[in-house]
């Protein structure tokens, strides 16, 4: 179904048609297999509720990941998108005592892209169940959850994080029980400290010295905290937002909905469309996970698409709109500096980024520096008022492999190794863009000069894509980059979908998107020797092993597609016990014909010194199987 | 359409409707877009015609790409599947004059698992276009590519592959020709030596030293030859081949074709099921790329599916039916040994390779060492009389991230080591199977391993897969690992495909498998710095900055793919030349911003002295960019 075409999905057309959308959202809404969700309380808070997700296995195992997709996916959560999500978190941001409600700024008709009174009041009657009063920090005060951190604090967010990240370990311990194993295994962690259990103080400790953020406005009052850092889990952010050729704002939090459901553990709503406003409002006050944006797209859009009649009274307001509805991070091209424009031109694909190119626009119109640097200070005072982190972007990475780790993309990584500084001068917490298209042998030192003018900020990069020749295929091209930088130490990979430099994502291209990168990300955990990580590969591992399909199945990343998969060739129920599939059937099914050998084999070990075979030993082995049947069939029937 | 259902395509149901076939054919026959197919001529053997495809740019440039789809995309080449492809290695082989043909082996009913004569004949009847007879070596003679080599003598086989490697380089000049650029992209190829340009000679070195391997039986008539080393450009292998499950011959000739159209170098028959041998005369007849199969399987069927029931001479029998027929490379366990069979029982997931389990199950009954291990000698001179190239198996390759790098794997490892330098003793042409389940921070131990144990010998792995937890996804899991270990040194990748652990592929998972390993191949080759390697990037990039949206669809990996994502969107004609998609619209582009910059930026850098801009020029061309009307967008309607 095309976004474009169908009229019961374009708000503007009807608003009053949502019939396909509460379907969808309800098939979303559907707890993977074998799942429940599973809240853990806090200590420090006793009132947190750190949700995970439990998959019960046939074998009466549970398994517990991390789950990103909210109250959506717990049956007993009552979800009404029109009223948003419950916002426990307001209680924490009051309980502080640094914040004031007030009636926050007047919503104008360019905030929407509107001409009109009357469409203005169409989208506020659609709307008004989620219209929130916004908080400010009191004056004098600063509200960061770095601010905290180094005052000493732990924070409810911060404990939330700890539980969250460790993943109610105990299972685990059951595949890690090895010791010649996990000597074998041992990760390569590039420099990066990962405790085996993570505390509250842990979380602080990292907040406090910048290497992870907490991406929490205090407005977005439904967000449940996570974490951004190297020492922590290798998270992964899905974009969304319509674009002036596509979309509609139901599609927009169905495409949210969906996309925490696979995994995002934020998502950026990148729109450049109409409704840029309300839209907003929708994600946010539904989205259990931190929402990024790009303010100047907006910006664009309320001076007409004409970049040098951007300024800088515009952008403030654009940014403190944003604030007031909860956006969790901006990412702010402050690095896309006047001097650094003519490097770009011997580029082979100029500037790619929108962001980037537009500022870069500014720029030159005005033959000044781009107005984002100078006024830099400034906007710090805003995110401190509200706890925005800073996204540095990389406005000037490269968009070809020829381009990579050019002269251009350096001296803007280097402008923003000083903005880090700065901003955490104002306790602002801060993550760092990073590309783009860079071949695998460049990747390594995209990652050590990070660290090194950054100061360990978290990095956070666009894949990087390996190679430019597979267009349709983007999501693979940078997935592998993507592993690669997250092992180095990339604290947050942005996906890429099958779309990439086509055209605008549908569901299944943020799906797959998703999938390549939650592989990227775990890869790339398990390298680092993320404590605990493989323990998911094991349990699965065993799982086919001992031809548990359905547990195979509901341990994957995508359990739908791994049973559909399956029945294409061997659809009945009998077959889930089958130990064979349609890869080699019944008599060459290698894992069938390892346990037949496996008892003997058993023996052998038993008898044997140093490797030496004992041959009477072996005989006798042999007769006892031969005299057993030595079966290596099982007939279907019995399947 | 389902194999297993369909009865026009399982020929023993219905032999004379191949109707569905035809069509299926032919539309795997059309050229790529925009393509067409070059022959290039020898000098040293004028007689040579080396493909390439030759992709005609909108701007008149022409790419060559290197083109593995055989006459089959040659609209003005005859195809008939009934009679085979054109022979012309026939006439190279018979002018060494070191051959005889004879009567060949008499084909069994057992070789097509029939019991009836009356089947066996329908079989003949469908084939007999097909049926040739075959050489081998007069008495005394070795006629392995390694044998010339070691000669000095330069075949015509070496003299294609050195065409054929060089891609008709001179159209990538252009894109070599900034030094700055080229310094700054300088591969990193972890001792490999690869030339700028590949000359016979230089092919001839390598094979001599066993660094790079043709694999090009002497029956193999109709092949077009190609090279598998370290110091070539990365090559991709396709597996196809029925299950007792499912599939049918026409299938499987259809899934040839279709591999090669998407890029495969080699393809594996790994049949399982019926039709064995009549299937692989299909499949070889009317194969422009070497075939590969793993002969205990065939061997297998013949003893009813017992494993005890294997024994040497069976064995023997089996290779040389299979060698007559012009099998390229044979998989051969014989590492899987006695001794190491023990260090299995405390792995998560035992033995996976199929011949693995098969021949630990033959050891474990009869309490006796490996037979293909201790006739591995023998193996040998059945080899060299055709002209066969061992790919030693990997019997006991790790099956999950918990398995890797382990005490069996390396022990199987340094056994194919000492094999090799008993092969080329034989001059044999010879290659090293590989894993398997690695994690990322595990793979570079693999390739040092092996180079170290088997003496530069060709690496040829499957994946290795960087984690466990994507059933449905093991293309992109495996992806990543292929493209790192590609990079470390491995000569050739083993495709997997998304039914990986789940079931018989589709001819849609073959193409996404080959998508993903042709990425992870391409990927390596430019972390390598293969020469010239990133000329057909540089070419799409340059495409895609200049809005050129056929000429980007068409160099990529999947033209039809790529165009019909764009569409989706922006479907009519005009879209081809809009300078924006449906990502960002007409005021977002990037792309379009960047081009407006452009020439203002190039006139700062000329102007600037070490990154300082000079005023008075900047607001010279400010004046002039606003007098143009600096104009942001292209009104839809002249797009």
């Amino acid at each position: 179904m095309n976004a474009l075409t169908d009229p019961n999905l374009n708000v503007a057309a009807d608003p009053a048609a949502p019939i396909d959308f509460e379907a969808r959202l309800q098939r979303s809404r559907e707890p993977l297999p074998a799942s429940s969700k599973a809240y853990i309380a806090g200590q420090l808070h006793p009132e947190l509720r750190v949700p995970q997700r439990a998959i019960a296995l046939s074998n009466g195992e549970v398994v517990t990941v991390y789950d990103a997709s909210g109250p959506y996916t717990d049956p007993a959560a009552g979800i009404d998108v029109h009223q948003g999500l419950p916002a426990p978190r307001a209680a924490w941001v009051e309980a502080r005592g640094d914040t004031e409600a007030y009636t926050g700024r007047e919503i104008k008709l360019v905030d929407d892209g509107l001409r009109e009174e009357a469409q203005q009041r169409l989208l506020h009657e659609m709307s008004v169940g989620l219209r929130r009063q916004p908080r400010r920090a009191v004056a004098g005060a600063n509200v960061t959850q770095m601010h905290y951190a180094r005052k000493g604090i732990i924070t409810p967010e911060m404990e939330f994080v700890a539980i969250r990240e460790n993943q109610r370990h105990e299972w685990m311990r059951e595949y890690e029980a090895d010791a010649e194993r996990e000597q074998r295994l041992a990760g390569n962690p590039f420099g990066a400290s990962i405790p085996k259990i993570i505390t509250p103080e842990f979380v602080r400790a990292e907040i406090a010295r910048g290497r992870a953020i907490i991406p929490a406005n205090i407005n977005h009052t439904e967000l449940e905290p996570m974490a951004i850092g190297r020492n922590f889990l290798v998270k992964v952010n899905a974009n969304i937002g319509n674009s002036a050729v596509s979309s509609s704002i139901e599609e927009e939090v169905e495409k949210l909905v969906w996309s925490t459901r696979w995994g995002a553990d934020t998502v950026m709503d990148l729109s450049t469309g109409r409704n840029i406003h309300t839209t907003r409002d929708w994600i946010v006050r539904n989205s259990p996970v931190p929402i990024g944006t790009v303010p100047i797209y907006q910006a664009l859009e309320k001076v007409g698409g004409v970049a040098e009649d951007l300024n800088w009274a515009l952008f403030r307001d654009t940014l403190i709109e944003q604030a007031e509805q909860g956006v969790d991070y901006f990412t702010i091209h402050a690095g896309v500096r006047l001097p650094f424009i003519p490097m770009t031109v011997k580029r082979r694909t100029g500037i790619v980024s929108r962001g980037g190119s537009i500022l870069a626009k500014w720029c030159i119109s005005h033959h000044r520096e781009n107005f984002l640097y100078t006024h830099f200070e400034e906007i710090c005072e805003i995110m401190k008022a509200y706890d925005v982190s800073f996204s540095l972007g990389d406005g000037l990475r490269p968009g070809s492999l020829s381009d990579a780790n050019d002269e251009a993309q350096f001296a803007e990584l280097r402008t923003l190794g000083e903005l880090t500084q700065i901003a955490w001068k104002h306790d602002v917490q801060t993550m760092i863009e990073g590309p783009g298209h860079v071949p695998m042998h460049m990747i390594q030192a995209n990652m050590t000069e990070q660290l090194k003018h950054c100061d360990e900020a978290p990095f956070y990069t666009l894949g990087p894509l390996t190679t430019d020749i597979a267009p349709g295929y983007d999501h693979i091209t940078s997935g592998i980059g993507a592993a690669m930088i997250g092992w180095f130490g990339c604290a947050m990979l942005c996906y890429v979908t099958p779309k990439e430099h086509l055209g605008l994502p549908d569901r299944d291209d943020v799906k797959a998107g998703l999938m390549a990168y939650k592989i990227a990300a775990h890869a790339a955990d398990i390298a680092k020797g993320h404590p605990g990580a493989r323990a998911r590969d094991d349990a699965l591992s065993k799982a086919r092993f001992e031809f548990r399909w359905s547990d195979q199945f509901n341990l994957g990343l995508d359990p739908d597609t791994a049973r559909e998969f399956h029945d294409e060739t061997l659809p009945k129920d009998s077959a889930k016990v089958a130990h064979f599939c349609s890869m080699c059937g019944p008599k060459f099914c290698s894992m069938k014909i390892t346990q037949d050998v496996r008892d003997y084999a058993k023996d052998l070990a038993a008898d044997s010194t140093q490797g030496q075979v004992q041959e009477a030993g072996m005989r006798a082995k042999s007769a006892e199987f031969k005299a057993q049947g030595g079966e290596l069939y099982i007939p279907i029937s019995k399947a």
